[in-house]
């Protein structure tokens, strides 16, 4: 696997569909890359992997750093090396971020990696509490949300394809940690202040999925997964 | 790329919302694998790749044996290692034979590849005929069909998850291709006679893309793409 692959384990169409038992392990998941999200074992948390550490914004409102042995049941993960980089010192949305990411990737027909470090305005997040089966649907489960103000830390995450809504989230999909590891979570809004941006172009994207029965041998609904995904994420 | 690896050159749904310019060659192509399908450049016919040899079903009714620098569009390809093998001694409708190649799948969750040789009582086939700038879609485009009663020949394709519909074509999207290679196409519907059914399981997808500005930076119209790839394949 080269500089230009993202890597994602399961996807979010089956993890919203139900696919929420950890499957796979930290360790393995780490093998893929040193930077990237997901959830973990019983869709608790959202998954922050930053310099090959990974840790869980619980929805708690706690950060822990993840042992080797914990499993999730999605992930997308690559090893960070940016394409683009430039710098944002005023206070600017998410959509103009974003658009301003977009700009500078290869392609809007390609995934991409985008990592934000620095100050941020503001930083609205919401992280998923654990659950337990038999499981709910993702969209029905009532998620806290957390908002901090002037903080340090780094916005971690990935750009994908329209096409592929079910699979990934179109557009993006991002997760935050602040650099005193006490705050993080799945990214709702934010405003940036003072920070760097990297983009990273993927020319390819490896999917593989949990070799478990539980994964194997489920039988999904997916028949209103589009719209699901984007009211959940 | 191990054994259990699928390569998927582009996606069926830029093939349909107009990516029709060949990007990529033959002879890489088949350096992903010796067993695939896809559609060459304008999509000019059915591309049917068998023992690493890669062939085109044309519009015309030809069969024609493909070089190393021809250009295609999309395609899926793999080294071809059965997992799992049965015969069929007795005249079967495809979706017949359909469920039982799902039943001898390792899950409806993973990417499988299948290759049905032997004789086919009937096989009822179409061919894409060239198009040229300005792409109109995919779906409009009037495509001849073909029937062979009695022939010998091989199917060759791919079955992919649901979830995957638009990237992929849901369930199973074969081509054929006759043993004396005066008969091929896109698959829509037949009934075996005496036939030895392999089945192949992918642990996991690798999707390329083109890396052509042709394929980066067009604006592609994905609005209505799930209904027109069920429509078109």
């Amino acid at each position: 696997m080269g500089k230009h692959s993202l890597y994602q384990y399961g996807t979010i169409g089956s993890l919203m569909a139900g696919a929420m038992d950890g499957t796979g392990t930290i360790q393995e998941f780490l093998t893929h890359g040193d930077f990237g999200i997901g959830t973990m074992d019983g869709v608790d948390g959202e998954l922050i992997v930053l310099d090959q550490e990974a840790y869980k914004a619980s929805a708690t409102g706690e950060v822990i750093k993840l042992g080797p042995l914990e499993k999730l049941p999605y992930g997308a993960i690559a090893f960070f090396n940016p394409d683009h980089t430039f710098t944002l010192k005023e206070t600017l949305a998410n959509e103009v971020v974003e658009t301003k990411v977009i700009e500078a990737m290869k392609s809007k027909n390609l995934f991409a990696g985008v990592k934000i470090s620095g100050v941020f305005d503001t930083m609205h997040v919401r992280a998923m509490p654990k659950q337990t089966p038999p499981y709910i649907r993702f969209s029905e489960v009532e998620q806290p949300e957390f908002t901090a103000h002037n903080i340090k830390g780094t916005l971690v995450g990935f750009y994908s394809p329209v096409l592929f809504h079910g699979t990934s989230v179109a557009g993006f999909h991002v997760h935050f940690i602040s650099d005193d590891r006490t705050f993080g979570g799945h990214v709702l809004d934010y405003h940036v202040e003072d920070v760097k941006v990297e983009v990273q172009d993927y020319s390819e994207l490896i999917q593989d999925f949990p070799k478990e029965d539980v994964f194997l041998e489920a039988e999904f609904d997916y028949s209103n997964i589009a719209e699901e995904i984007s009211i959940s994420e």
